[in-house]
């Protein structure tokens, strides 16, 4: 029998715990620029440690996936946080674990609403980019530099992600 | 009578003196994911420096603005670099002078095509962040720490900037 999972809708307080909602909503903005704009400042915690460590800006060009999802891999980061902001208003499918000793614990599901990108924090065990029904462009921005940065984890039996 | 430029298309060649054009688009992509996703590596020349410089994300909301536009001040920081990247796929109004001992040369103004950012390297004059037509969100990745990080212009004579 299939370990299922249920996403809800993504939020800044549930999701701190792994990292950050990069939104305007909720967010207090300063007025620049004669008062023709508001800018909602330092939204995400990011970090760039390691030899050689610094944050570089990329874009990710990835097809869709749908629900339900088999999830069968998530993966982190040791020397870096890493954010994905959507360029454009679609939703995608965030998947996080708590760490448990070094290995992922069950993992949460979330979905986000237009206009919402997030910020793993370092370290966090997340599932693979995943725009849900067109292909999306993100903004990323993480760590680059030298030394392994990329640690898997391979679940024995599968979780299922299902609309919630 | 009035000083006039006029916009010319933005690419990445003749914005590199200034900066980096954020775009997948000429840029070699690497697989990641399995296939599903290709990532455009690495595509702005950030700087965050002076003390306690670090990078941060922000979002900015601005009102739009129209052309024939009237250009009376640029600005620029001395202690970092500075990335605006469109949520939404429209255009924008990039300006940005040569320095000229310590002052802004003439200005040289470009259109974004949908899908197009700007990295402005540290130190770098530019105009005001300038979405046309209608309200934008942009991302921003630049400078947050201690000390005087604006650097303003105002020109004796304005320019205007037409669309060319």
């Amino acid at each position: 029998m299939a370990r299922i999972i249920e996403t809800r809708p993504l939020d800044r307080e549930s999701f701190r715990p792994f990292g950050d909602v990069i939104e305007a909503e909720g967010a207090d903005p300063l007025p620049i620029n004669g008062g023709m704009c508001e800018r909602y400042h330092d939204l995400a915690r990011m970090e760039a440690t390691g030899s050689g460590g610094r944050l570089n800006i990329s874009i990710a060009r990835s097809r869709p996936y749908a629900l339900p999802l088999r999830l069968t891999i998530v993966e982190r980061h040791p020397f870096g946080s890493q954010a994905f902001v959507p360029l454009s208003p679609r939703p995608f499918l965030v998947v996080v674990c708590p760490d448990e000793d070094g290995r992922p614990g069950t993992p949460q599901a979330f979905l986000t609403a237009p206009g919402q990108g997030v910020n793993y924090l370092r370290n966090t065990w997340h599932g693979v980019l995943t725009p849900l029904g067109e292909a999306q462009d993100f903004l990323i921005v993480d760590r680059v530099g030298e030394g392994s940065n990329l640690e898997e984890h391979h679940f024995g039996e599968p979780w299922e992600i299902r609309a919630g």
